[in-house]
């Protein structure tokens, strides 16, 4: 069992309102990789710069992660910047520079295309295509996606969604790319594009989704602090993924509790500024936090 | 078992994306009442002007609702006008005309004081405060306010939340009253100031609430056809007592069951404009939304 991710790595600098970070280790195939290789085999594929600070992934190689395919390239890290405000759900991005992440190709070194379970991040969607074309024995693919993609490069996303088995979005960018103002339309349309599961995002209200059983929906862990939202969808997904290759079966209860997984995991990412709270979490933490969702959601 | 309330009986103009009525028969008393009669007996307090068309609240007696507390007044009545936008959690007030409700000094008939458990909709907390004098012995009492009350009359409405079992407000509302940007923060704090039982409406997220047993969180039905968000608030409180009212018990368990009830209540009301739906409703329909919601958040 094991899982691909193609996706970012990125340094961040994040304002909140509890605080600030700069140039900090983030993107959203670091965030997947440190909430999946919890559960499984995570096989990597992204860029870098020679600016990186690489010793700070060495926590994920000592669980196991593939970083083959991790590539150092002449230039600088892609670099991102983004306040909070109180309203948690919503970012303003301040500053975006690709770097090296603007020429990059994602390559697979020898073995990764073995993968069970292939995620895709928010990533350029004709990059997304190109890695469909090279795991067609894949069990189960994922992709994520962004506004900026939405907006610029409508059809090739329409394509790789067309050709994943599971779709997921924020909710606003949902109905964005979908141009509905209803949730449960947005989640419809997605379906009826080909998945067999679309999983809607949203942020302090936890997160919603259609799959073989209907409509499924989870609060967010209650949770007073709250220091940086940064990367919780990633580790949401890595989360899920994550949990259902170590389960090894895709069934209508297992998506279900993969769901609640990658919910009680992205309460913790959001507890510190960036990776941080990932790299020292065990799963009776997470166990406890499903625990908590049982609790507060169950009733007769 | 019944149910008095003491609230508004309004008229109100509302206009959302999917369209516009004018000077349609609202107020919280009148959707709480007609939710709540689908399970107990309700004695209703308010006052009307003498343009208000009584017979639209023929329904409500026929289902034994008690309105000898329905006072009518020389001069118009209570008018409320606003504007919903796609974002159907975020409302604008274009006009608010008190007219009689301005003076208005909720008188209880006889018999009312023996009701078993009482809803303070949101009126003046002066009011609310009055009203509690009067039923001494009522074995649950419930207050809902709205940010008029929290910028104008904070203290006695905070002298109201300490007096009553159960509190309700907004998500908003409740993080602007206790100054907090976190939810989880908000309800705790009401909870502090005395009452059982806080109760934070979300919209379309569905409610939170921290009660006897912790925190529950229950989402609104999955809905693809909100015509007018109206008075959900109000429909969920009528069918979150009037359930409790009927059972007689209060416990952990018919509590959340209770807030589940009020959920697939209030996904009636938002179908139609004003109180339209919630007269043909039955506790068939009304039990075929809780199974879905019983459905969509269930796991193991």
């Amino acid at each position: 069992m094991s899982i691909l991710v193609v996706g970012s790595v990125a340094l961040d600098s994040v304002e909140t309102p509890f605080g600030r970070a700069d140039r900090i280790v983030g993107g959203s195939a670091t965030y997947f990789a440190a909430a999946a290789s919890l559960y499984t085999k995570v096989n990597l594929v992204a860029v870098v710069g020679t600016d990186f600070p690489m010793e700070q992934l060495n926590f994920l190689t000592e669980r196991g992660v593939d970083t083959r395919g991790l590539q150092v390239a002449d230039g600088e890290t892609f670099y991102w910047s983004g306040r909070y405000d109180y309203e948690t759900n919503t970012c303003e991005s301040l500053d975006t520079r690709l770097n090296v992440f603007a020429d990059f190709h994602p390559v697979l070194p020898e073995g990764y295309e073995e993968s069970d379970f292939v995620f895709l991040a928010n990533i350029d969607p004709v990059l997304q295509d190109e890695v469909l074309m090279q795991v067609p024995q894949a069990r189960l693919t994922m992709l994520d996606t962004r506004d900026l993609w939405i907006n610029t490069k409508r059809e090739a996303l329409t394509e790789a969604i067309r050709a994943v088995d599971v779709v997921t979005m924020n909710e606003e960018e949902a109905r964005a790319f979908v141009r509905t103002y209803g949730t449960l339309t947005a989640t419809k349309a997605l379906l009826n594009m080909g998945p067999r599961i679309a999983i809607i995002k949203q942020g302090e209200y936890g997160c919603a989704m259609i799959g073989e059983d209907g409509y499924f929906s989870v609060p967010a862990c209650p949770q007073e602090d709250i220091k940086d939202p940064t990367g919780a969808g990633d580790t949401f997904v890595g989360g899920f993924l994550g949990y259902l290759d170590r389960i090894g079966e895709v069934t209508p209860q297992t998506v279900r509790r993969a769901i609640v997984t990658g919910c009680a995991l992205a309460s913790y990412t959001v507890e510190e500024f960036g990776i941080d709270r990932l790299r020292s979490l065990t799963l009776d933490d997470i166990n406890k936090r499903y625990q908590e969702l049982f609790r507060c959601t169950q009733f007769e």
